[in-house]
């Protein structure tokens, strides 16, 4: 058995919601909605399913998928790609996988950002390379030119970066890309960026990826996720976007990880992405009122909240809120006393984590909320 | 990038089915259906995402669904898994690449029988493993003890063995299963057994897993397929069932590679396993009536068949058939003159291919394999 996956304990996601399930506590940990999701593509997959093909579609995805993400990047984010660059994953988890096993040569270096999502490490060991662990500053969770390069050897092939980043809810800064896309250049890198909650940036705010930094056009793998972009998170299906050399070489893991994907979720997403423009904004304002409901009751619990600019989460600073639990204690005591399960922190750093915040999910119906914050209101 | 991808041809199925969609043929090559797709599990699909969730499922899979594999292992193959041994997993592609991920460590060495499924070479090298190819004999695709023996050394770990076998079409031999349960036993290897086409067996001829040999309870991992089962390759929906110190480390690798597969597929698929048995069974027996159909068609046409007892699949023999043509020529003629695509059995090895035989999809319509045949027959 190979030693990484061996002694590896079960990931916190998937132990918090089981412990939610459990304990019928309201589950603020795991990130998915029980709010808008998108009916329209429902109806679509449905359809799909009973009047068009039930059989593989194509190994890098339908053309009219490939086609529609093109075209929706095109729209939001002046983003110029080709259709023949954009392969379909089984979600963007399948396309992080996809591209560190195809981008990876054993003995190669890759720099993570820490905190990091919980795939990255793992995988980045798995296909062989050396993870060098970027440390990004604990207030502005900005990126230290020093503490980077100096992360940065003859070895190092690649980065993956998370941008809006999930836990700390922050869109990278335009200097931080800067200098990513400076180092990448410098360096002969190839950036893997995890986009999935492109879609999800609140306040008026646009997303601009790495990609478009100048010269990161052909060395970038853009992931994104039809499941963040509806609000179905069970769909599994996702993207990555790369320049045809590199494409190719992604299509080819890919093929031998999932072959393809459902072809009538494929469809769904595509006529999602032409048609739903309007509801994906309006889906994105929810999130956000959501957002300013939720902060606004766990400050008044007297609980301080960083900033949310993006995602489904937002995070508590248990020492600025004067308690003096650690992140996985605390989230013990309101998993028991609250009924509300949420996420330390700690979870996200491969080493030397800080232990006083706790991510909360607010992607949830106002009444959810309400009962969370009454059991917390309770527990504290 | 890693060189096993960055130097990989297309997979031979999605090149056939992409020249067949480009020039109108026929396309006998990959395999998929055109007949009987079950129509309840894709009301049930629709259902489900209507009116239970579209968010993340459990990792290894819906309760409902590794009880329903576990049920339907039980009743039609006298197999005693829990439910607890089930994963469930993105397609049998999925199991496959996280079975070798999870118990190949580099250097490992890892036993493959020629022919082999495109994916088990290029999976076992990503995972740091080194093939040792065992060639079975050509004319009764059986396995010969010494070539076994030969290829097996102190670093073997595991071997993969698909059964019943594509492209080949055979079931494995009794005589076969219980060489290779003694080979794993007296080297104390794991066998990766995939099983997709478990659910088409012709001619009343039951499926017996290695994992019902003795002693081969605890060191096999088998997969299985639901886009087999009930005619949905599309769906990308499968499973892998091992004992628990095995599961456990095969739900590691699945974590990182899709992370869980789509709700609505998964409860379809469990109560398509809990109550279609009868049309599973007439769906078989109807892909039989078509290899019976289209095999007749072949011979009338002096081309000679190879028995198929299992699969969507046939293999022509054209040495026999006195056609002096090797298997890609020949792919290639019938694909320009009679409108056919078809697979060139040496797609299926890694060396030394034997050049004589050509596979053929019959999981088609009657009118549709009549019509391959009258292409054949002026191509001819
Ligand atoms: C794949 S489970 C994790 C979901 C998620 O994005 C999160 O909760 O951080
Ligand atoms: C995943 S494409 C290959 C499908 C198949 O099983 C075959 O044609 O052999």
């Amino acid at each position: 058995m190979n030693p990484i996956y061996r002694d590896m304990p079960t990931t916190i996601f998937e132990a918090m919601s089981m412990r939610a399930r459990e304990t019928g506590a309201i589950n603020l940990g795991q990130g998915f909605p029980d709010g808008p999701i998108n009916q329209q593509v429902i109806v679509m997959a449905c359809d799909a399913m009973h009047h068009r093909s039930n059989q593989y579609p194509p190994m890098v995805g339908l053309p009219e998928l490939r086609e529609a993400v093109a075209g929706w990047y095109a729209r939001h984010q002046a983003l110029d790609l080709n259709p023949a660059e954009v392969v379909v994953t089984s979600g963007a988890t399948e396309a992080i996988a996809a591209a560190l096993l195809a981008l990876i040569s054993p003995g190669d270096e890759v720099l993570l950002f820490q905190p990091l999502y919980d795939a990255y490490l793992p995988l980045v060991q798995r296909a062989g390379g050396t993870a060098r662990i970027v440390d990004m500053d604990r207030t502005r969770w900005r990126i230290d030119r020093d503490s980077l390069a100096s992360a940065i050897g003859p070895r190092t092939r690649l980065l993956v970066f998370n941008d809006p980043m999930n836990p700390m809810s922050t869109c990278a800064h335009p200097d931080d890309l800067a200098l990513l896309a400076r180092t990448c250049l410098d360096h002969d890198l190839i950036a893997v960026c995890d986009e999935v909650w492109e879609a999800l940036v609140y306040d008026g705010a646009p997303h601009r990826s790495l990609m478009q930094q100048p010269g990161m056009r052909e060395r970038t793998v853009k992931i994104g996720s039809a499941g963040k972009i509806f609000g179905l998170t069970g769909w599994k299906l996702g993207w990555m976007c790369a320049a045809p050399p590199i494409a190719r070489v992604l299509a080819k893991a890919h093929q031998f990880l999932t072959f393809t994907s459902p072809p009538h979720l494929q469809w769904a997403v595509a006529e999602g992405l032409d048609t739903q423009d309007a509801w994906i904004a309006a889906a994105r304002d929810e999130h956000q009122a959501s957002r300013d409901f939720f902060c606004a009751g766990l400050q008044a619990l007297g609980l301080a909240t960083l900033p949310s600019a993006a995602t489904y989460f937002v995070t508590v600073d248990l020492a600025a809120s004067g308690l003096v639990l650690d992140d996985i204690a605390f989230c013990e005591q309101i998993l028991a006393r609250a009924g509300v399960a949420a996420i330390p922190i700690s979870a996200f750093y491969a080493e030397s984590a800080p232990t006083h915040l706790v991510r909360f999910c607010f992607a949830k119906h106002r009444s959810t909320l309400q009962t969370a914050l009454d059991g917390l209101a309770r527990a504290l």
